[in-house]
């Protein structure tokens, strides 16, 4: 059993919308000191898997087929085994 | 000069639509390993600040304020000295 944690950002020359307007907001509530924000997604995922090589297969596999944009996307994941009883 | 990487995630007790439609959409691709998803939210922020404590505080303001919502989510972030001339 392993917890993998996934992180999608948008690859560096991809312009973020999302990103600026958070920027925005934080320059109106003063954090003046905010040079750039860019936003990305985060996720947790449970995985039955024991074999680790595979687990990591297949999280790829995932992330290229759902989770992810490769068009615009960049993704990266860290894996952590668990006890198979904190499920 | 810092850059931030904020890790925003639901409250373990709090419901996960949006997980749980991702893990919906894992197993119909074939992924039926998969036990569990929690979507979060992902940041990287750039903070000209030299002081790493203070750069720590202020952090911690934007997240209580804006970035994330302390009621349903928990926010933790991890700081790394860049080169202000990355900027």
């Amino acid at each position: 059993m392993y917890l993998v944690k996934v992180y999608i950002t948008l690859k560096p020359t991809v312009n973020d919308p999302q990103g600026l307007t958070i920027k925005g907001g934080l320059h109106t509530l003063g954090f003046g000191q905010v040079k750039s924000v860019r936003a990305g997604k985060y996720m947790e995922i449970k995985l039955d898997e024991e074999d680790r090589l595979k687990a990591e297969e297949q999280i790829r596999e995932m992330c290229r087929k759902l989770l992810a944009n490769p068009v615009i996307e960049d993704f990266r994941f860290e894996l952590e085994e668990i006890n198979p009883t904190s499920r």
